[in-house]
C-alpha cells in the first residue's frame, strides 16, 4: 500500500483577456486557479485544481494547506471515496458545501489523476468510456458587450466549430435583452442552439415573464433565472411558462442537486467539478440525474469535464466557459470541426496537464 | 457619514481545558476564534468574532483578511443590512452559505457593535428588549465520559444555578445510551429540563427507535439526530416518534433554515449568530420562527446570544456552550441563582468585550 506524503498547494491569480461581467458577480477582472499536487511515499504524483471569478482562492488554498492536508497525510490514495467522506467529516462544521467544495474538489481530482494514472487509462475510458466526443456550445460573459461586438464574439465561437451558444441576460429592460436575442438569432440562423442565461438577477415572476418572450426565439434552455437555494421556485417557473430550467453552478454538494432535481425539477443539471465535490461528486450527481431521466451538462473547466461528460451515457451539453483555464494547459480544448463537438484527451490521467511556464507569472502568495 | 476606514483581523487558536468528543465531531482539542475589529474614519471600533471547533479558523480569517474587507472599505457602517447583502454578493460564488457565513458573521457582529456604541444601548435593548433574563441549560459535550464522570460534570451544572442541561448521545449500542440518561435523570430528579443531542450519528431508522426509549425519560428535545441537509428526514422522525427535534447549528444560512422549519418541521430552531450571518442573519431566523410560533433557542457563544435572546418575545433556551469563549471576555456568563436564568448585559455595544490579556498566548498566524 502506497501512502499521502504530501499535500502542496500554489495559487495563481490570472487576469481576464478582457473584463467581463453578469447580472450578479459584477465585473470580472480575473480568475483564481488553486493547483493542489498529492505525492506518495512510492514518488508518485496526483495534480487536481479548482477556480473562481476571483473571490476566495487563498481561503480555499488555506484549507488545503492546513485543514485537509492534515486529513490526508499517511492515508492509501487509492481509496477515493472513502477519503473524499473523510474530507467531508473532518471539516464539516465549517463545510458540508460552500467554500470548503472548491478546496475538497481539488483535492478529489488530484485523486482521480492518481488513480487514472496508476490505471494506465486516460479519464474519460476509466469512468465510463461512453463517446468520446461530445456537445458543446460558448458560454458568453457578454452582458455588457454592445449589440456589434455581441454578434461578433458569437461568431467566433461558430468559428471555432461549434453549433451552440449561450449569451447572458439582466438587461435594465427585458425589451433590451429581447432585442439581443432576436439579433442573435437572426444572425446565427434557425439550426444553431441557443441558451440563455440570467445569473440569478430575476425574481419568479419575472422570470415567468422574460420565459414566455424567450420561447418565440426557439431558447433551449434559460439558466439560473432565480435565486438557487429556492429550489421549488425553478419548478413554479418551468410550470408556468414551458420554458427548460438549467441550474447547478452554485450548488455545492451533490444533496443540494438532488434537492434541485427532485424539487425543483430542472431540466439541465449543470453540476461543476471544481466545486461540486471533484470527480467523486461530479459522478454523484450525474448517476442521480440518470435516474430521473435527464442529461448532465456542466460548467467551467472545460478542459477536464469533457472528459467526464465522454464517459457517460447521458452527456448533455459541455460549456465551453469564458475562464481559459485550459489555455494554460497543454492541449487546450479540441473541437472536431466536422461533427462540431468536443474531443476528450487519450492522456493518461485527467488529461489537464499545467503550462506552470506560462502559468509561472500568476503565482501569488496567499 | 462616517466611512469604514480598515477590517483588521487577529486569528486565535486556544486549546481545550480538556479533550472532549461526539459522535460527528471527533475528538475535539482546541476551538478558534478568528476576531474582527471595524475602524471607522471618525475614530470609533467595532468588535465581532466566530468560533469553530479547531478547524477552518485560518480560512475563515483570511476570507475577511482580503475579501470582506474589500467590499466593506469607504462604506458607510451605519447601513448593516445592506453591507450583510454586499458582503454575501460580493463573494457569493464561493459563498451563500458554509465557511463564508463564518467570515460574514465575525464582521456583522462587529458592524451590530458600532451600532449599538453608536446608540448608546445595551444589544439586548437595541434588539428588542423583552426580557433580560432567560432560560439556558448546560451543553456537555460528554460522549467519553465515564459514566461517574458525566453525572458529576451535570452536578456542576446544577451548582451553578442552571435547572437544565443537555447530554451527548452516540454510544456503539442504544442500550449504552439509555443507561446513561436514565442515570442522569435519577441524579437530576423529575423537574430539571433534560435534552439529548446525537450530533447527527444517526439514521432515520435509528433515531425514531431512539426517541422511542428516550420518551420515557421525559426528553425536552433530541438535537441533529441526522444530517442537517436531510430537512424532511427531521419532520419524519418527529411523525413517527412524538419526539421534539431540535437542530440549527450546522444551517448557514437563513434560507436554509426557512427549509429546516417549513419542510422539516423542528420544534427547536437553534440558530448561532457565528455561523448564520452574525446578529443580522440570526434575527431573520428569529422572525421566521416567530411566523412558525416557534422559539428560537441557540448554539454556542453564550456571552453573546445571552443579549439575542434577551431581546426576543419568541426566546426559547440559552446554550452554555463547552467551548468557554465567554472565559475569554470581561464579563464571563452571568448566572442568577434565584431564578436560575442567564443574565444579558447591560453594556454598551455587543456586551462581549474581550479580555485581550488574556487571549494573547493563543494568537496565532494565518
Amino acid at each position: 500500500m502506497s501512502k499521502i506524503k504530501d499535500v502542496i498547494v500554489e495559487y495563481y491569480r490570472i487576469p481576464l483577456p478582457e473584463l467581463v461581467s453578469d447580472a450578479k458577480h459584477g465585473v470580472h477582472t480575473h480568475f483564481e486557479v488553486p493547483i493542489v499536487r498529492v505525492l506518495t511515499d512510492d514518488g508518485r504524483e496526483g495534480v487536481g485544481y479548482t477556480y473562481t471569478g476571483g473571490f476566495g482562492g487563498r481561503s480555499i488554498s488555506k484549507l488545503i494547506q492546513v485543514e485537509l492536508r492534515n486529513v490526508l497525510l499517511g492515508k492509501d490514495p487509492s481509496c477515493v471515496e472513502d477519503l473524499w467522506e473523510q474530507m467531508q467529516t473532518g471539516i464539516h462544521y465549517v463545510g458540508h458545501g460552500g467554500l470548503a467544495s472548491f478546496a475538497i474538489s481539488a483535492v478529489d481530482i488530484a485523486l482521480w489523476d492518481l488513480r487514472a494514472k496508476k490505471a494506465q487509462e486516460p479519464l474519460w475510458k476509466l469512468l465510463g468510456g461512453h463517446n468520446k466526443e461530445v456537445k458543446a456550445y460558448g458560454g458568453a460573459i457578454d452582458l455588457a458587450f454592445p449589440l456589434e461586438k455581441l454578434l461578433k464574439h458569437h461568431q467566433n465561437y461558430l468559428d471555432m466549430g461549434l453549433t451552440a451558444i449561450k449569451i447572458k441576460l439582466g438587461q435594465p429592460k427585458l425589451s433590451e435583452d429581447i432585442k439581443r436575442v432576436k439579433a442573435l438569432r437572426e444572425m446565427i440562423g434557425p439550426d444553431v442552439e441557443f441558451m440563455v442565461d440570467a445569473n440569478m438577477g430575476w425574481t419568479i415572476e419575472q422570470s415567468v415573464r422574460a420565459a414566455r418572450e424567450l420561447l418565440k426565439y426557439n431558447i433551449i434552455f434559460l439558466e439560473e433565472p432565480i435565486d438557487p437555494n429556492n429550489y421549488e421556485g425553478h419548478k413554479i417557473i418551468a410550470e408556468r411558462s414551458g420554458m427548460a430550467i438549467a441550474a447547478g453552478e452554485n450548488l455545492r454538494t451533490p444533496k443540494e442537486f438532488f434537492q434541485m432535481m427532485t424539487q425543483g425539477k430542472i431540466d439541465f443539471p449543470q453540476p461543476d467539478a471544481s466545486n461540486i465535490g471533484g470527480i467523486t461528486g461530479f459522478m454523484k450527481v450525474a448517476h442521480v440525474a440518470q435516474m430521473l431521466d435527464l442529461k448532465v451538462s456542466t460548467h467551467g473547466m472545460q478542459e477536464l469535464h469533457v472528459s467526464l461528460l465522454a464517459a457517460l451515457p447521458n452527456a448533455g451539453y459541455l460549456e465551453v466557459h469564458s475562464f481559459p483555464i485550459d489555455q494554460y494547459t497543454k492541449r487546450p480544448l479540441v473541437i472536431n470541426k466536422e461533427t462540431h463537438r468536443a474531443v476528450a484527451p487519450d492522456t493518461i490521467g485527467t488529461g489537464v496537464e499545467f503550462d506552470f511556464a506560462k502559468l509561472a507569472p500568476y503565482k501569488t502568495d496567499f
